[in-house]
């Protein structure tokens, strides 16, 4: 049982009917309901102060979910520096669809996290490239999502330390679809699947993947990280 | 200039009358035209003794292309042993296609190197998955291959170092289509493309990334491999 | 709680009074009394039919420690791909100090596993690179080893995925010391520490990491391995 | 010949007598001094306007060095974009010494860089833990450092792609002391020695090992990078 806390834009669902059509109470509502039986589940927002990610919201979250879309822009850097920070020191961070382009994923990756993207309904079918993984237990050999938004290679990001779903779109396309870190002590899974105006986080498999990707994002038992002027030689102690 | 051997099993073509109509010199000569313009090109095959790759060959190959299928078993081990010691070394090694269930790569990897597979002559698309790695350039977003036989995830290897290349097939299915390797000094790429009976190494992507690729093995200039005992501690030399 | 089977070459201890004194029930019983309040624990040894690793054994084994040194070669070459094939089903593998060079050790690397030694019973310091990965929990900034035999780099094995420990030695060299693999579904942890003469497995933090290593080798649930001719393409399951 | 463009903070040596006193052209000359017998180099410092890393000169360079330690903070933050843009396009990046705590290599890391450190002017010596790596061309088994300020570990970076040399330091510690990483198409790499008071840069291996990280780091040709909405399916071109 994980303290989870799920962030959320949560500006779609009341700014446009046909996300609020699919999401009525936030897509954070939405993936609240998929962990909620096994963890400890709060909610934060980018209009709530400090977005919601007070020290200590953060503090005691164990695991963080990120939904951004189109207001990526709008957290504050200082917001950011703050979940950087905790990441650093264990804290795990699942990263879901357009959450490719937020400041926190961009800050952790290093580089541009650009891809490639069309709208157009097609399905998608993600591969399971890494069985062993457990993000991937339970599942088939794929994931089969009828209609889906296309995220495209290339995808400027560091080679994943493990690839755990590999994309196959039906207009033609390919996208490295679940991608593992390790930034710090801190776990981070990078999931595509989740659009705001298709109901993704009510597939059964979908949901099956945020449950093992929390599990394995929680932090860890760790040695000390300790950093700084050191005043004596390990020798001399 | 590189000093590159091309190692083909050589059955399938004298064998088989549908490999022979596309490949009537071997696939060794195939891929031989493709490098000798720029290239020192001798070819091995697995008739001959020791397969072709004896001490003084091996001594003297920069890069090693590998292409087998039917008759992986019929290889020696002390062969393998020689080519895996020369890679070690140095010396590149370029895996082609069925060429995943060789001894030597299976050895290089240490995992089974299982994958799925398919006949059925549908369109493969190689999308560009790492555009910064130097076996990507001059291409273009993908290769395009309009009948392939299908290879699909899962694909049992260790995590690539750079994963190059990743196929869309037009069955449904994906797979890490160039990946890239090291193991002690040499530098390894499996490439997937190429069938007996489809003429895909007359495609000029394809060409392209066989010219990279051999110039990215290249053996480069390093630093002394000194192993054993030691006798004096580096703190009294 | 884990099925833990420990595996030993046995020689030393029956053939050199030096090592009988500091291990009179040989290696495997100190490891044995390491894990078996925590885990269901077996031993097996080379001199044993199929040197004590059946099919049976294997099948419900979830972690192996192997502790090698001067028999390498004894041991059977179809007891090596049982073992390989089962680290690929998912079952973990501790690889101890000598068993560098054991023949499942590089047949999983694809390496020589070659490295520097020198006999002189100097001081080692264990540093944790890694303070997140579990394996390094419960630990302090580094292990201190007062008497060690040296290994020294190179160490000739591929990138680890994880680097968890780096020895300091008094004479003067480092080495990685602590590594991490992957191999299908199995996890490896090469650990340095251990010789046949010196008491290192009764130091309390090196008994930590042996039984922080078992939890984190521990097989998981998973995905299906399946491999061979896919007959129906995905789009027309 | 690559164009070369050496960045150094230059505020030590116009401050500092004993800074002065080794490097009294500043240190980006005594770096300029090792690579312009082979490349095109330029330098640019900190109190130039845009720290001299304007646009036109960050298009025309090939690979960047970075020496900064005790105004990180003075460097605008539009420089370090613009820096990781052309990073991501495909120029090198060489961080030196202290600069593991400026804002452009903790900006490509996505980690704090934190290590340990203490000025000791202990001997250090750098083993090469990858020989066939090209930076450690013409190198021996290690690099010796008389006089050195020590870093230790844990270093708070990414696991490198590959990690060239490890350090012993005289102290006990040990430090990562030269990391590859590739971020977009672009070459990093994290090289240890240097100290504004000790003429680390003099030292013929250390030189070598710079003009080996320069050609290392150069661009190559690759394949476009092209992101953004993909409006016509793969399969409709």
């Amino acid at each position: 049982m994980a303290a989870v806390t799920i962030w959320n834009e949560y500006r779609h669902e009341r700014e446009n009917e046909a996300v609020e059509a699919v999401y009525p109470d936030g897509i954070h509502e939405a993936l609240a309901s998929v962990l909620e039986a096994d963890h400890d589940v709060r909610t934060a927002t980018l209009d709530e102060p400090e977005h919601g990610l007070t020290e200590p919201v953060l503090e005691s979250t164990d695991v963080l979910l990120w939904w951004g879309h189109k207001a990526h822009d709008e957290v504050a850097d200082e917001v950011v520096d703050r979940v950087q920070d905790r990441v650093l020191e264990g804290m795990g961070l699942l990263v879901l669809h357009s959450g490719h382009y937020s400041k926190i994923f961009k800050r952790l990756m290093g580089t541009s996290c650009s891809l490639q993207w069309r709208e157009d309904d097609g399905l998608e079918r993600l591969w399971v490239v890494d069985p062993g993984h457990p993000i991937a237990a339970g599942l088939d050999e794929y994931i089969e999502l009828p209609k889906t938004e296309m995220y495209g290679e290339p995808f400027d990001i560091p080679e994943p330390d493990r690839l755990v779903f590999s994309s196959w779109f039906e207009g033609g396309e390919v996208f490295r679809s679940g991608c593992c870190y390790r930034r710090g002590s801190g776990r981070i899974f990078y999931f595509r699947p989740g659009h705001e105006t298709l109901p993704i986080y009510e597939h059964e498999d979908v949901k099956r993947v945020l449950r093992n990707a929390v599990e394995w994002a929680e932090p860890r038992a760790c040695a000390p990280r300790t950093f700084g002027n050191r005043t004596t030689a390990a020798n001399e102690e």
